[in-house]
């Protein structure tokens, strides 16, 4: 079974509405670079590295639709799109790099007409798509060897397929230790308020054949303190240059438990999640979503008070004392390598990464 | 505003519908012990200290209705109505201790005639209401010395008066400190799967004018890193001998969390959660229930892959360790007098507290 998170076909942006997952596998057109705002926003469309791909495809579908001849008013207006993408969620800082991978091409060919800068934007949309995919094959074959027969491992919200081009990062590895042979089991937190954990890993998972079993988020210490759990892989929305590490809701709760148990914590990520501007985890703009999120579930009945006061941040910073290691497509790196600036290094080195990102 | 959790009325049990509650405040009238049975399982009447109440009135209710002018039948009756009812939900001791106290009422009056003993057993089954409603005004006055100006309290499930007879065991403590003209502010888990939390606590808190926030569980761990946190107080299903205390699933997380960011942890218990039988919390039963109150939320609709696996059980045990105090009728206790069974020495002292149990 082949899944297709987002891709570039018949000068549209084809996704999978991921609102509508599990109960229905349906593919969607964006048409233009609004609904693209509102895919992204409203999660139709969401984890870090498959933002990239959807920031930079929508950079490529405004240029496609501009009928602008004249090379400032093409450039000044694709500046504009690519402001409005940017401010469409706030945390995962691959958004931001796929949208200045854009902007690059822009500012280093202003000798180019509209019509030749189209190209050269779809080419390189299909690299960041091309690069992503190859980043987490290289990520899942460094994070496999991780994986031990006998393990049973847990995450949280999906890293997997769906939230990358292909193959995800922390789903990735449990996949290619599963195409090892590796015998495993994996335990999926439901992941509120949203419940990716429970609509989108679980049904990858079971999709691809890995055993997995689905538990309220909470349950994770009771697992843990049974010895129910010998592994935690995550992914990340922003890795800070101390290596803390942004990620969706509950994660730094698992980091705390992890810990306290004695249990391997392992982030999957690819370089472009580092944001080298940001020192520590508390710079990382934490975006705060609906109360209705909270208090409606998705399907509108409401579970709370009408006016309860909320509070539902996306994502929590866990610190670098709390990851085991850190899994990129450059290998695995732990604390102390962190520390002495060996992943800001690396992502120096990789092409193009981190260059420049949009506030 | 009166909230009558139960009550025994028109030769009937008379309970706030709970299922239906944030949307709708619904009384319902138990006719007979199959419909108190289902309405204890499906969480219609729930919480600890109610449950007592529960399994005593449903004694009183099945004496009531029987025709029985045999002493011994109508005794054998009754003893299988207490077996029955005892096989409702394992975690909770109160529904045991409940019963038992109708057991020994049965046991103490062989000579008396049915009749008799139907005024007996409801005289009883008042008492265990309104030592429940005295129990909670101690428990409040006990714990409110703990909250202090200023205080951020976490709480998780529903400890309150819908788990009570009236007032609650953590939320009285809440509820006495607002009473005191003490300010602070309450958060609320939302407690999945059920969602008592989001569904009953702030329900009850705002009923009662106590500013209170709803959070998704896995939030918890970084309001205290944000100290945002700064007490917990939790209710209890069952407390082993040794201190261990049985609650909701998500009781252990918060407990890992609080000692990890330095917050004290208090449990808030009437004697009759404690299990003298019981050595530690591994020896406490917890109630596994269906994978559909994940996968599905309470109204019916499917958040998660037809057919995964789930992990669903209703209560976690946190460990002595893990404990500032425990909070009774008879005062605070804290982790060395337990061990040193002081605890034990007031629940022997405490009238029929755990003479007998129904396992």
């Amino acid at each position: 079974m082949s899944i297709q998170t987002i891709a570039w076909k018949r000068d549209r942006i084809k996704i999978i509405d991921q609102t509508r997952l599990p109960n229905e596998l349906r593919y969607t057109y964006i048409k233009d670079v609004r609904q693209l705002f509102q895919a992204i926003r409203s999660m139709k469309i969401r984890g870090a590295p498959a933002l990239a791909a959807a920031g930079a495809l929508g950079v490529v579908l405004a240029a496609h639709q501009s009928r602008l001849r004249s090379k400032t008013q093409f450039r000044r207006q694709l500046k504009r799109v690519i402001e409005y993408l940017g401010s469409c969620r706030p945390t995962a800082v691959n958004l931001f790099w796929g949208l200045g991978r854009m902007q690059e091409v822009l500012d280093k060919n202003r000798d180019k007409s509209p019509d030749v800068l189209k190209s050269f934007l779809l080419i390189e949309a299909r690299q960041i798509i091309e690069q992503d995919r190859i980043a987490c094959r290289k990520m899942a074959k460094a994070g496999s060897r991780l994986i031990k027969n006998g393990d049973k491992i847990l995450t949280i919200c999906n890293a997997g397929i769906l939230a990358t081009i292909d193959y995800g990062t922390a789903l990735g590895v449990i996949y290619q230790a599963k195409r090892a042979g590796k015998r495993f089991s994996v335990f999926a937190c439901e992941t509120r308020p949203l419940l990716q954990g429970a609509r989108l890993t679980t049904w990858e998972l079971k999709k691809k054949g890995v055993s997995v079993r689905l538990i309220c988020d909470s349950l994770a210490a009771t697992l843990m303190r049974k010895k129910q759990i010998t592994k935690v892989l995550v992914g990340a929305d922003r890795i800070a240059r101390n290596g803390d590490v942004a990620n969706k809701v509950g994660t730094y709760n698992l980091a705390v438990l992890a810990n306290w148990h004695g249990i391997p914590f392992y982030v999957v990520a690819p370089l472009s999640s580092f944001d080298r501007q940001i020192k520590t985890g508390k710079d990382i703009p934490i975006e705060q979503r609906s109360p209705l999120e909270v208090t409606h579930n998705l399907f509108k009945c409401s579970i709370a008070p009408r006016g309860v006061k909320v509070l539902n941040p996306a994502f929590d910073v866990t610190p670098n004392q709390l990851i085991t290691a850190i899994v990129t497509e450059k290998g695995l790196f732990y604390r102390d390598s962190i520390l002495q600036g060996q992943l800001l290094r690396q992502s120096e080195n990789g092409s193009y990464a981190n260059r420049r990102s949009v506030p």
